[in-house]
């Protein structure tokens, strides 16, 4: 959690339009795939030199420039001139600290949302900001790391699957968004199936290092939530915006990525309530086990105040004290002794003290 | 209510309306059952051939497809075609783990909620999608289990009541509705019952397992508020969609819905106030409990603190200790103790420690 | 509060237009009484048979007929055929567990809310259903149980008050509206004067039974909660209607009545907040009285302990002990004993712990 | 707080129209001052005798009426005959009890609010009730008690200052309406200024008696809140009144007084959360200093039991003991007592428990 | 904090466009800064004669008046009489108490917030309101304290930034109200730091000293959450304005604004959690370390009560106790004893309470 918070660089009075680049280089070189199709044709390559780009800047086809890096600010601003954006979308792009936000343009619509991913090898959530820019025949997809997120909506691409292939940018949109709100329910899914590990832990076990890892989970909810509210409300925008750009055909698309984040967003809170519950638990059973102690000990205790106390009477050197010389003295006083302890017990049982 | 979340299935990146069935199989066969009725007339079948739904397809009376089971892709899919759905409602019908959701359609109106039903044999509550797809004549609801829930409504069918005969499918689908909210009602009742009755072991026996149990139906409480708020949402939509498959007349009843989950949600509150009221109570009885054995039996010690002193006094083998030669020393020593414990016994009663 | 939800006989999928009285009988005999005025005369008879009734349905004067008893679904039938009511209306009548609500009709607005009513004898709060329907000239009001809780507004039209008298049955909907709305109050103040006395006893004698009282009183606001709040959202949506049958000129009286719910509603948020606070105040004083306790106690033990220990060494049977053997060695034992008793009184006086 | 709950006396069925005086006699004699003025002129009297003052209702110029004192329901009623006031503007102004608000009526503006004054003597906040009428050249102030809270207005008049004197008495309105909302900032500044206060107490020591001024700062905290609340309400809606009697120059006076009760409204909740921050403070420190008392007296009595046992050990008085007869025994086990005392010192110091 | 609400100087019925400094003096002379550019000249003075200011006051060029202290009362009226600025401008002005606001009057817009800045030396956060009036070709600020916060929108001025140089005073406000939210996220990023550092001392060494600072940062984050909620109102506000001041290009800008500012508070939030959680973490450390001693020691006391007891029993002085003349006694005694110890010690490890 930290980590996201500590990254942040952020410059007092930095011009909107300056190209800033505010996060950290993820990746070593800046890549472009590009994939254009329409529902016959469909051609795939991979360049990393800005200017063959271009050619595949056709009104007929839908184009999609995926570019993977952002540190290198001059590679990003030729893309710019290129792909004539405004100076005002490409420091939205470099921006990567930002909320999540959607903006029209004259142009085309701007959309900028974090990606988690679940790192397999360092078991931590990655986050990364995803920038979409969309127009009625192109859309720019900005990562800041090489991956392989979108290989599914590729997949399908490469299948000409009926709806992707007559769709326009605006679906593609839709389709990349999807897959990013799928990973949040999947992070979730993850650290929710670890949470409900912890109960039994929590009933076999509960020692400081449980409470520990209850308030580690319940930052990493913080967190993702933290990324899942503001993505809702950029998604809600999303569905509000009336542009040339979106067809009518997609709002019903658009809907159901609604559906799809206010589920990841019930989820989070149910796994936070289901934490809050465990802490209760935690608490309970860990002062439960003490009074246990407590309990027991204090009765043990207890019983053997008055025998010890009759033990001291009898050590008392006094001239004159009769029980002594009595010849069975010793042995009553051992039996009172235990009259004594059982009659404590049984007043102890009736009164429910064990 | 891991139950519920486990069963997730969730594939990322699949298209929208690729016909992919996220839940478990429920049932071995699917069972297609038909009732066809005008406000004279009253036909009802059974078939596990789609083909001979289709000629109960006509427009002058209303017709209820009812289909149990939903694991087979390939009858679902039939079923779209022979009546003409679109494939976005079809894999709408088969995504059972979505949420509720009410969606137009050019050809019919598509509803989902969570079905909710106390087993009679396992006291567990079972979950289930419900789904129902209306135009002007026909309504069909797809279920994941072969179940009974529907027969009243059936029932009121096959008496000819006057309101259910003389409506078309929209008020069939209020119906089924209705059915489905009195359930959720049915279950909050029934554990709301449960609920009252821990009071008793709480107040009698306040163990452990009590709060353990009040922590089950938190969960269980919150998995059913959890299906309650999208439902509300989903009922709150339907209310407001203006539709030519919706009568004016049904409009009231939807608002009834409205109320009816209205009134599910406040009662599911109402028992998690009591619930963590309960709590309290719990907490502060164990705790009184804890005190009252730790303050008799601190009582209880420090009384024989002074006498076990006084005792070791006289047990010192001190060569001039004239106490120890004179005749009554030990009586006169066994009256101090008495009169100290009864003096310190006076004093925490005045101090009303016990 | 209990008794509430436990009456709850939720039938499962009863048709809306069905007659079925969902609430227990609550008097012997289905009683009328009539009351017809305009701003010359005033009739007022009480009557059992519903056929004498009609006659009093004219459209000149306002006709107020108050029906006590729901449970003869018969006569309730009766009456709807009579007076020409819808049959949703009926059944809004006779399903006395519903939320409070409001409902124009083509035919006159029916209105429902829960009327409470401190019990003089058993001091417990009653609940009940009122159910008024009115159009431009008449109003009908059922309720559950004989009562008397309208005759403040009957004794306002036996006196010919100058406002009742001219208004017409809209304004009699409000005078019995506010009615419930300040008894609303009154169970309230009681419930608050308790709760206000609760103070004295948390501070002299803050047994485990003040805390159950506590949690008791915190019931009950909810269970009186509960109502006000669906109460609210009725009354609001009654000041929003706008029909034929409610006047220009009554609206600023609905808005009366929104202000003195309100009031209900905030007095019993501020009672709620006093109780939590004496809550706190309970826990507070339970645990500083046992810390009192504890304290105490141990510092008593603790003067002892080095006490004892010199007591043992020189209850040692060593053959060589030369202490033992001088002349005043036990008075400067018993000397040496006071000094380090009153040494550790100071010290402990110094940390303040006592 | 429990002042003001207790003096409702909440008549049940009182027609609205009726006066009937719900508050506390406040004054001995009703008083009324009036302040004449126009741009050029101005008058200023006090009268007892009400018919003496219609001759200063003229159009030309704005009259303030200013009277004290409610309790004559007669006086009341006169001044609502001379002024050609509705009779419902009356019972408002009569009802004192009721929530503030805003009404507007056919011949002038009703608004009603609670003022706060922090009692010099007593120091104790009265709360009393102000009803203003006004049209386009009178206003009409009510007061419950005869006071100076409006004396900076009536200088500002006096002193011709230009704004007042310009204006109509929506102006003058919104200036007394600004006084009272100034009297809540100071009533909760004073209250802050205490509460702050505490915090010294709190940390040299921490007793009961300051858990009880934090429950009493935050009763009258909530008090404030509750009369802030209504207020804020009030003016929000007296903000969106469209009407010729509230000149359009006066509307930004209206949204500064919106300003002010949310400012005011935000200092109750800082100061809420700081008196939440206190008693967090006081549960640790009470905790703590009990902690520190428990862990010193135990660590104590832990360092003398094997001590203790020892002793026990040498006072049996076996015949065959061989320690007892060795020459240098005592001191030995002297030694021995003090190595186990220094050892134990050292475990408990490196476990860092004390 | 207390610093904030004590500087309140509140004067109770100030008419709104008296000119009264509520506010201390910061700076000991008032200073003129003026920058006057367009797209191609940049002039920049400093001047301490208000005369002076007025040569700049022309249409075309964009002039930023900024102005470093307040209290000086005639100089801020001088002001508002150069540059024609109604009275009410001028009071708000003045009025550095008051909540942020956005005002639109007819000759400019008024804006008004607080500015943060962590203060270098004495590492706290000083809080000055900023006052900004700007038209088609004027902006004036209006600052307590000389400053330098402003340096870097002066720098792109001065290096002819292009949107800046090329936009109106419209654009320039953007740009000085972004610099002061940039400080908002930098003062909260500091303190933030801070709160996260504390979480090693948390774990290492959990004193009353680090729950003293766990709610001195809460206290700090409510100050600043108390500054940025108004502000956020504002600039929401701000906005929705629709005036002839405000391009339309620069909503876009103001939209960014509100971004930012929902940053700063979800920051704030977050942190809050953070620290919600330390005290959490807080609270179970110190009372797993508490329920660690008397766990510890209380085992140990109970080991040696029945040993001490057995010495007790052959401590007694009866004249016919076998065992005492037994050869072995003693030593079967201590092996009984070790014996006992050993058992003990097992039994408690099974029962896991060590």
């Amino acid at each position: 959690m930290a980590r996201f918070i500590k990254k942040q660089k952020h410059e007092i009075g930095v011009a909107p339009d300056d190209l800033f680049f505010r996060g950290e280089q993820k990746v070593k070189e800046v890549e472009l795939k590009i994939i254009d199709f329409d529902s016959n044709n469909l051609e795939e390559i991979s360049i990393t030199d800005i200017d063959d780009a271009v050619k595949y800047y056709t009104k007929d086809s839908v184009t999609w420039f995926n570019i993977d890096g952002l540190h290198n600010t001059q590679i990003v601003a030729d893309i710019g001139t290129k792909f004539e954006l405004e100076s005002l979308i490409l420091s939205d792009v470099m921006n990567t600290e930002a909320r999540p936000k959607v903006q029209e343009y004259d142009n085309g619509i701007f959309i900028s949302i974090k990606m988690l991913r679940q790192d397999s090898e360092d078991d931590e959530i990655l986050v990364e900001n995803l920038s979409i820019v969309f127009n009625k025949s192109i859309l720019i997809s900005f990562q800041e790391r090489t991956g392989d997120v979108f290989e599914p909506v590729r997949d399908r691409i490469r299948k000409q699957k009926r709806r992707i292939v007559n769709s326009g940018p605006d679906y593609l949109a839709f389709a990349l968004l999807d897959i990013v709100i799928d990973n949040y329910i999947y992070s979730i899914s993850v650290l929710g199936q670890e949470v409900e590990e912890l109960e039994d832990r929590l009933l076999t076990n509960p020692t400081q290092s449980v409470m520990e890892d209850i308030i580690f989970y319940k930052q990493e909810l913080n967190f993702l939530r933290k990324n899942i509210k503001p993505a809702k409300e950029m998604i809600l925008a999303f569905s509000k915006i009336e542009s040339e750009f979106i067809k009518k055909s997609t709002h019903i698309h658009i809907k159901e990525l609604m559906d799809n984040i206010n589920h990841a967003s019930e989820l989070t809170d149910s796994y936070r309530e289901i934490l809050s519950d465990q802490l209760n638990i935690y608490h309970t059973t860990i002062s439960t086990k003490l009074n246990d102690i407590i309990k027991f000990l204090t009765i043990f205790s207890v019983i053997f105040i008055p025998l010890t106390f009759i033990a001291g009477i009898y050590g008392t050197n006094f001239d004159f004290l009769p029980e002594l010389h009595y010849k069975y003295s010793y042995f009553i006083m051992l039996g009172v002794m235990l009259v004594i302890a059982i009659l404590m017990l049984f007043y102890f049982k009736k009164r429910k003290w064990f």
